[in-house]
């Protein structure tokens, strides 16, 4: 009878129990969780912030009696495991609810202890007007605060996932809401030029977005004279006189109600560390394909370990609920005498702003120029489906491949309709090892309601084709602004669409329809760099051009793509 | 310079006559078609019909004057080809406007005349209040009879895309709809257990489903006598009074005011078959994967010709518009002395029905049972998105693969939300040659408005991939229906869920809470069927039961699937 210990009762962990009890009736299953709650929604917090979900017995989705009744696993909740002793096999777990310690010893032990919120070290950043949010208790006392204090405006720290969605949720229940945000752009995953959708949303939505702002210290705001004397007292109840003052690394100062830090999460290592086992490069808990860490009876999963990156095979931190519920899943198998193997890690991911989505999977271009991977990127914006029947959305697509195989490295796409489906179809063709040959290939359903009879993928893949096979050389919005003399501009739009969205200056308007009337106009010792709205009549031209002799290059994306590249916040 | 000439504008030609475009500056390119338009969004008919699109300019993608003036494309419609000389590659061609008929010599050859309505040799069929539904014309007519006669009741023949799709268009405008349907289900690319989805929708919505009953006659009704002077005089406007009998195939009469044909279509291959091009099979044009039919210099794609059915290689006639412009495309470079092959159609497409849709790609059970192709199947039933985020709905899933190697050999899924999505996943995974394994490590985009963490695909993949393993043995609906005196029914839901949808009768009720205590109620000696509501808890107490000595199967689908296949209409 194997003894399986868990540390951790949320995705990762809460997933391996299930298992383990399927793979082995007559295993012990004990979780340990230092919460008060195990397997609850934590990707749903932000939505019952906002009221969206409107219960939050909603997001407690097993109980310790529930996991008792169907899976007979003890679950422990309140429970702190404060050491690991590897030689002897055995835990030291302090019960939070009695103060007591014993000893538990195990078999196999499973760390699924998730990782933490990054709590800069800034002044006054332990303010009780701060808020992270992991969990439940932190959710309980975001929600306080807004019932107690009627708080007109929140401070959001990070425009990562949760920053995000934060943002969100306290605009949807009318807050003033300023986001900061150290980087150039929210939303690391996807490249700047994506984020200038969501920056552009954020600021339709009276979002006061600051980029390239940090939060250099919290100060509590002076009590108005009247209530001078509870100045110190912080036990005593706020009141609606509180609030912040936020001293900014751009030297500003920012009156505030409430702070939300989402700044990152770190993995939870500290156990691991005491204890001896290994981590990896990235500071997370190093295991193999098989969950195992560098002790053979200790395995890991979930936000707090490192797996190889499916693109490079290089370590990543990926803290995402969908990988975590995986590995928890096989490592049960294994500790049970299974040998499954995890495959890697693409990131794919999503994150819904206001009416809008925005996802991605495999690389983005920055980190395939940091690790000086060749790649080659297309963009499109096709509408979601067809555009003639009601509802159809541009989607922006950008598809990152190899230039020699026409492997796909990566793909980000933004949009209010359909996102999550053409990232879904990428990630699986990613996974396949599929090329952009095939995804021009790809047979997708279509009726007018859903979809395309060219969908928005066979598109993109359509496009990066014809660059790899030599059938259109394409150019970037970087080589319009950095223009030679040797070079010059053609839009081929129609002249009304220049009046309504503008142009390029210095470039010559000769629209598609006229243009093969109008090709000695156009000079044949210089390149030709050719674009439209979107790129498609772009190509048009690039054909037309090339075959009559011309030095050409089409915008890949077009003057759409162009003006996110522009776009300033 | 290549002289290539089209007959055909929509789909397919249209496709191939701008790539012929870019691929060649020089061809000399004439698109001939008999209708007045080319190009138009024949998916679109029915959404125009319903007003859900508004214009009917909507429709008309493309005009002869833009095909000039951005391709080039000489073309000319009303202009019919009556016969191909391949001797001469020469074709006679009669301009419907002026009635002239006129020769025309070609390079290269491309058929796209597409397929036809099928017209039954039924009494009265040709009646002017009979219609079919394939292009702008056939959509005109029935719009004006609409208009003029404010028809109360419409019946719709045939259960196919059209068929359904006119019958929520006339629902949707407020007729009363009948539809017949000879076969015992609609939606043929789908099995009758997912159609009986689609039949529940139908008599939800007020929709007077006949299946197994076909036409028979059609009878102009006696005029009331005040008219009867008008009786014979089809010319004559038609008035308020005038409506149909309908003969069925169960003797019944039923009155309606006009019929709506839909129940298939057959390639067009007159022009074909006159030159004596090669057919195959099916009766549609043989082509090769380079779209060449039996003479080099002609090329045939779209709804006429047949393709490899990517499954079994095996021909098929498979008339979609997303295979249609692919093949254009293609058919377009290797006219122009290119190379490329097409990689056979899954047939993915999806059909909407009210707030419903029903997607399919690949083979389906019946098919897979004609061919004698081994295979399994498992059903999941799965929230489309994290389900306490609000708008999830459940999504039933179909997965078919083979028993040995675990590939997908085709999929259905059902339901209000996110049902494209994952037939497009499972279209890619088909493509990409995975299996039922691959499925459940697949990295899809998750968050709550989006999906699950485990998604609807992955968890097909499980539990498919569980009964590969031997992790679960599984039963189907006819297991239980041809019960054995050594089998018995275990119910493993809570009494609530019995008393609010029903059981099986002669099922043991033991709730799965309590089944680990009860073992001693269950019989050794037997096997046990055991079913919860969709599967998932059957399958935790299959491997409980099995771990203690049992002989098990879990029924795949649980309950939900027991009911689909149950259901009568």
């Amino acid at each position: 009878m194997t003894k399986i210990v868990i540390i951790g009762g949320v995705a990762g962990g809460a997933s391996a129990a299930a298992r383990a009890r399927r793979v082995s009736e007559t295993a012990e299953i004990i979780m340990l969780e230092r919460g008060e709650f195990v397997s609850f929604a934590n990707c749903g917090l932000p939505y019952h912030i906002s009221g969206e979900i409107e219960s939050r017995d909603a997001l407690l989705l097993q109980t310790p009696e529930s996991f008792k009744s169907r899976f007979n696993v003890n679950v422990r909740v309140f429970n702190e495991v404060i050491a690991i002793d590897r030689q002897a096999k055995q835990l030291s777990i302090r019960n939070l609810m009695t103060n007591e310690t014993y000893q538990e010893s195990y078999d196999k032990l499973l760390l699924s202890p998730g990782a933490s919120p990054i709590k800069p070290p800034i002044s006054g950043i332990n303010n009780h007007f701060v808020y992270s949010l992991r969990n439940i208790p932190d959710m309980d006392k975001i929600l306080s605060n807004l019932m107690l204090h009627k708080p007109k405006h929140a401070t959001v720290v990070g425009g990562g996932f949760i920053g995000l969605e934060m943002v969100e949720a306290l605009r949807h229940i009318g807050l003033e809401v300023t986001l900061l945000e150290l980087a150039d752009q929210v939303m690391g995953p996807v490249d700047i030029e994506m984020a200038n959708m969501l920056h552009q949303k954020l600021v339709d939505n009276g979002v006061d977005l600051r980029l390239k702002t940090g939060l250099t210290a919290v100060n509590e705001c002076p009590i108005p004279l009247t209530d001078a004397d509870n100045t110190d007292d912080y036990d005593k109840p706020v009141t609606a006189h509180n609030h912040l003052e936020l001293s900014l690394s751009d030297d500003n100062i920012l009156g505030t109600d409430l702070v939300i830090l989402a700044i990152g999460v770190k993995p939870e290592t500290s156990l691991a560390t005491e204890c001896g086992l290994a981590l990896g490069k990235l500071g997370g808990i190093r295991v193999d394909a098989r969950m195992q860490t560098s002790d053979p009876d200790i395995y890991a999963v979930g936000d707090a370990i490192e797996t190889a990156d499916f693109v490079t095979g290089n370590p990543s931190l990926i803290p995402l609920a969908g990988p975590a519920n995986r590995q928890g899943r096989l490592a049960a198998d294994n500790m049970l005498g299974g040998d499954k193997v995890y495959r890697a890690t693409q990131g794919t991911a999503i994150c819904k702003l206001f009416d809008m989505a925005i996802a991605s999977t495999g690389l983005n271009e920055k980190s395939l120029l940091r690790q000086s991977i060749p790649f080659e990127k297309i963009y499109v914006h096709t509408a979601s489906h067809a555009s003639y029947y009601p509802g159809a959305h541009p989607i922006t697509l950008k598809l990152l491949f190899c230039p020699e195989s026409g492997r796909i490295l990566g793909a980000q796409a933004a949009g209010i309709d359909g996102v999550d489906k053409r990232i879904d179809v990428l990630a699986v063709a990613q996974r396949a090892g599929m090329t952009v040959y095939d995804l021009a290939d790809l047979e997708l359903t279509y009726a007018p309601p859903f979809g395309s009879a060219r969908d928005v993928v066979n598109q993109a893949g359509m496009v990066a084709a014809n660059v790899l096979l030599g059938d259109e050389a394409i150019c970037h919005t970087q080589d319009l602004l950095n223009l030679s003399a040797k070079q010059i501009i053609v839009d081929v739009r129609n002249p009304g669409e220049l009046t309504a969205v503008g142009s390029i200056d210095g470039a010559l308007n000769i629209p598609l329809p006229e243009l093969r009337d109008r090709l000695d106009e156009l000079p044949k010792d210089k390149e030709l760099l050719v674009f439209c709205q979107v790129g498609l009549r772009g190509h048009v031209a690039y054909r037309m051009l090339v075959q009559h002799g011309f030095k050409v290059r089409n915008l890949t994306g077009g003057y759409k793509t162009y003006q996110m590249v522009n776009a300033r916040f």
